[in-house]
Order: C-alpha cells, then structure tokens, then sequence
C-alpha cells in the first residue's frame, strides 16, 4: 500500500475538534481498546439473545411449521428484516431431513462462496463438508459448452455427491433452474435444498418452480425458499447455521 | 458422506411422473446439462444488463451525489430490494476517494470473511490486498481482555494498515463503533468506510454514528451506508465491487 497520495479531505486538517493523529500509522505495537465514546452492546451473546428476542417479537411466523421457528428466526436475523418471514416457504419435512442427513455425515454443497463461508464451522455435528465448485477447472468449459452461467455449469459437478446431501442456492437463480432440471432428467435427490438465490432476473421465477416442483414432477425434496427477489448467501447460510444445529 | 440412513420422503417412490433415477450415484463421469425444462435467460451478461436496467426503471436514486449512480445500483442488486435506495446516504467525496485509493493500490479491511469472499478480485485496479483479520490469532484473547466482540477485536489490528485504506463493515455493528471510537482517538484515516453493518442490536445506531461522526468530532471520512437494520455482507462487497472498477 502506498501511503502516498492518500484522497483526503482538506478540512480535516483545520476542525478544531479533531483530536490529534498518531505520529504515525502502526505506533502502536499492541493494540488497545480506544476509549468508549458510544453507549453500545458489546457482549456477543446478549447480542444474539436481544436479536433473537426482538424477531420473535415483531416477525409473523405462525404460517411456518412449527419445526421450522428456529430457522426463521435465524433467517431473518441474517438479513435483518422481520418482513422476510412472510415470503417463507418451508417445506414440513425441511428441517428433520436436513438436520438427520448432517448428523449423518451429508456435505453441505453452496452454489457460491460466499455461501459456504457463512457457514459456521463449529455448528456443523460431524465436520460436514462444505463445499463449492465454482473455482473447479472443469466449469469455465461446461459453462462455455452450454451457453450458461459458471454457478450453474458448477452446479452439474454436485451429482456424484448429490445423494441426500443438503444443498444450498443462495446467489445464482440460473444455479436453481439447473438443479430443478437435473432433478427431473433422474440425478440423484438431496436430503434438503435452501434456495434462496437473489435478483432480479429468474430469481422469484426459480423460487417459484422450486415450491411447485414436486406437484409438478412429482419428485418431493424439501426446502426452503423466500419468494420474491429477496434472498442471497447472508439468508442462506443463515439456514444452513439453523439446520445444523438446534441450539441457538 | 454415509449413503445409508438418507432421510427419505415415502412419497417419492411411488410417483408415476418421477423420472427414472440413475441407476447409481455418479454414473456420469462426464457432465451433460440436463433438459430445459424453464424458460430462463442463461447468459451471464444478460441477466446483469437486465438486472441493472430494471433497478435504474425502479429506484429512487435522485437523493444521491451524481457520482454514486453505479454504486447504488450495485448495491441494490446485491440486496435484490430497489428501495434500498431510499435508505442510502453517500457521502459525496466517498466515490472518488475510494476509487483513487484502490487505483493507487490501497488494501480492503473487511469486518468478515464473507465480505471479503465477495469481492471480484478481476475487479481490483492494482491487485489490491482483500485482508479480514477475525482469524487473527491475536483476537480472542483481545475480545476477551476487552469484553467486547472477536470482530470489534480484530478491527483494532487495521490500525497499521489504517492510513488511506478503503475499509468495510458488513456484519456487525460494534466493529463499526469500535472504528470510529478508534478514529476519534486518533487513528490513521481511512480513504473511504463502507459502513453497512446488519441486524436489530446497535446496526441502526451504528450507522447513525457514522453518518453523524464528522460533524461530533471533526474527522470527516468519505463514507456510503444504508440506514435502518438492512446491511449485510452482500451489500458491502457490491459495493466495493462497484468502488473498484467503474465499468459496469
């Protein structure tokens, strides 16, 4: 990094509130706690319990099944918005399926990266897998191949793992389709899919097809899904860290 | 992965639409698409053109500096929420001021792993550094000593790197505090704060302090933020995606 050049803003230089700057960057060897100057919650815990309070009390979940609180409320605490819970969908059997395919040992397979990083190790119960196969050297040519996105093409690498595994849409609506479409053409059937892939384009269109999936093709994988535009890696790791464990 | 006890619905056997399921796990060895089924655009480019087009027919983006156009819009993307918008604050130097940073090769702090996950790095001008110090073996013991949050902890270690850098809060409110409790006593400046911390303990506040904090202490820091408890990881590194490079 060059230090030089730095954009600033020349009225910095004169406000006379301005307390005086380090000599220079990195004087400090150890590091310090600066003084308190905001009245804040600063206990991680208390943090998570005020959150989770505050959701129960405000979200609409009485639509979802009754398995299911724990993970709405996780849902919604990622992307902080108490409205999400009412464009949820979740299938009754989501979460039993999920939570007994990852104590079983089932990988976590993520359409992003973003995704699998969310994903908190130490609430996985057997040291699941979690993986993404974005970055497999395999997919620029498939996704060139067959004139669609890389996440999709990736997607296809899922189907040697996909035999009840849980599975996770949270970026790419064209990641949803695809999945949808190996379903029906006779891959393998995860124990459970979280789609929630977010935008503009194909999103609410995938999310849709995935609750109308198995009276469609007759194939009943459960899931969970918000309709609409919202949705993303935040939402679906969020999941994924309530699947994998009850505890909050 | 066990492929034994998979958790199974009864009702998938006995569909008589069910296509046939391959005869074993990974019998492909080579990966085909499978057969449309949706109509979906496919084409990477396209659903970005669209997805861009259809924010710019539907946000209100009228409140914001002239030059922060983009980075709405790729913010709002991220989120999959067009009024977004309308809770954004820019500050009218934070664009340029991040773009010459990076262009002069200015590291990105990041408060998670997620935010740094999500950043392109074919976006980086100058290959810039995407640094997130919460694995840092520094940090429990820190937030321990200073009974605050690990992220608050390890945002205490930007402080060598603090000088003219672009920095991001994507996740948790005390780490945006913490930054400016460390500004205010003194610390390098930043180039530019991405302040978008989520949830319903501190996010809000938090983000009021930012936007606040020139005018309280006189250290007037270019910075982009979205009132209210929306904010996320996703925002934050479509934002700096947006900051990084100034074609769409």
């Amino acid at each position: 990094m060059s230090q030089q050049n730095r954009p600033g803003t020349p009225e910095q230089q004169n406000r006379p509130s301005a307390p005086e700057p380090h000599d220079r960057p990195g004087a400090h060897d150890t590091p310090r706690r600066p003084g308190r100057l905001y009245e804040y919650i600063d206990d991680g815990p208390a943090i998570y319990a005020d959150s989770f309070a505050i959701i129960r009390r405000e979200a609409r979940l009485a639509h979802l099944p009754d398995n299911a609180e724990r993970l709405a409320v996780r849902m919604i605490h990622g992307t902080g918005q108490v409205d999400l819970a009412d464009d949820l969908v979740v299938h009754p059997d989501l979460v039993p399926s999920a939570r007994a395919a990852l104590r079983d040992g089932a990988p976590i397979l993520c359409d992003a990266t973003m995704v699998a990083t969310g994903v908190t190790a130490n609430r996985l119960p057997r040291d699941n897998d979690v993986l993404c196969f974005l970055g497999d050297e395999r997919v620029p040519a498939l996704a060139r191949e067959w004139r669609t996105t890389r996440t999709a093409a990736a997607v296809s690498l899922w189907e040697p793992l996909l035999d009840g595994a849980v599975v996770a849409v949270g970026n790419a609506p064209t990641a949803l389709f695809h999945l949808l479409e190996m379903l029906a053409s006779g891959a393998p059937r995860p124990a459970a899919i979280v789609g929630c892939p977010v935008g503009f384009v194909g999103a609410a269109e995938s999310k849709q097809a995935l609750t109308e999936f198995a009276e469609r093709f007759g194939i009943d994988v459960p899931y969970v899904t918000a309709r609409g535009r919202r949705g993303g890696s935040a939402m679906t790791s969020s999941a994924l860290n309530a699947l994998a464990k009850e505890e909050e």
